[in-house]
């Protein structure tokens, strides 16, 4: 693959979301042709996998069926989107991936780490992001960001120490990758972590 | 797990679902308390897995998605039905189970089985049924016979070379592991279907 595969991962509203247009603007200007994309969905089918994960009806969905929910539709993306896209030397971004698993399921819920890599590694081979941005910032903060929106999903209804247990996962990741991590500081103004995620991507380019 | 854990296998239309009421009445008679169940399915998450699974609909679906998914509701299934069956001493009987993903993403699409024994290890752990009734029967007969029904599924679109393969697959499995398959002769009448399985159950009993 000669591509280039981008990650932007975080808690509840740390602004994931928000910076992916300023990321794909920056990558335009830089010539680059962009794919923008998310998880879990990215496809047809993967949006309707995402609507059963989603779902805050469904209350008793084992961690297992969680896990496997998430990566047929990481299987679907990969195939239908991101791997074609790399092939074909575009720019990925992605809002969310695997260490959203790691974090959510392994750190949220307790899955044990080396069940999740397995299933990684039986999805993707050997397919792991070139960059991951780590958008970092208080829990509470977070979640007064995202709590100005509707209706809670199921994975919102978590308590703090849920995704207090996320977020710590998400940086021991970054501290274990450093190659592929950067971690972008989410509490200021907008404007000031767009700054933090220019100075990653001119280094890139 | 002190319960007994039998599946029902076999192609189209051979009869799996018309010898269920059968097996659960016999297995009553002789004073079990008998739990009967399917697969994809058998939990009403795994319903909703199931239909995005036989969506005719769905022309895009990529043979990992199609795995993951499957095992998605299988995980499902155990966890809410037949685990907890099994350790309330309780006779499981289930319409197709993984030996049914062996034979049609294995044999019938060719994913690798290497492949599918990772999944089956990472969900299942060691469970495996206790008594597999294979019901055989030339393709073409059982394909006649599962004609006579509404519009196909995603599955029943097939072409007879691939029913080909999943009957191929299951003799193949039935001859590994003798101790665990019986195969019935699926191609008689009902009631000497019934008389041979009849016979398998005594033996147990
Ligand atoms: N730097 C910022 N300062 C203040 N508010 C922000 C900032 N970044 C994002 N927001 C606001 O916080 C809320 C959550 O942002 P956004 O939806 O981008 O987060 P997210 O990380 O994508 O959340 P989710 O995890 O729910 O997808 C939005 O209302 C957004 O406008
Ligand atoms: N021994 C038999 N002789 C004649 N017809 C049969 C026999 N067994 C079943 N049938 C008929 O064949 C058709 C298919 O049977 P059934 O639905 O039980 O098969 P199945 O194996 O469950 O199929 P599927 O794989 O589609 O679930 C039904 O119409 C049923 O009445
Ligand atoms: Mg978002
Ligand atoms: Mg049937």
């Amino acid at each position: 693959m000669s591509g280039y595969f981008i990650t932007v991962e975080g808690g509840e509203g740390v602004g994931k979301s928000s910076n992916l247009g300023f990321i794909e603007s920056w990558l335009r200007e830089a010539g680059k042709d962009v794919v923008m994309t998310r998880e879990p969905g990215g496809t047809a089918l993967g949006e309707k996998i995402r609507e059963l994960l989603l779902d805050a009806g469904q209350n008793n969905m084992m961690v297992d069926t969680e896990l496997l929910l998430m990566f047929a539709a990481r299987a679907q993306h990969l195939e239908e989107v991101i791997k074609p896209a790399l092939a074909e030397d575009r720019w990925v971004v992605c809002d969310r991936f695997t260490d959203a698993t790691y974090a959510y399921q392994g750190g949220g819920r307790g899955v044990d780490f080396q069940r999740i890599a397995q299933l990684e590694q039986w999805a993707q081979g050997n397919l792991r992001p070139d960059l991951t941005l780590l958008l970092d910032m208080p829990v509470q903060q977070g979640l007064q960001r995202a709590g100005r929106r509707s209706a809670p999903d199921r994975f919102e209804r978590e308590q703090q120490h849920f995704f207090e247990r996320v977020r710590e996962t998400y940086l021991i990741r970054a501290r274990q990758e450093p190659g592929r991590f950067r971690v972008i500081d989410a509490a200021p103004a907008l404007e000031q972590v767009q700054q933090q995620i220019t100075a990653v991507l001119s280094v890139l380019i």
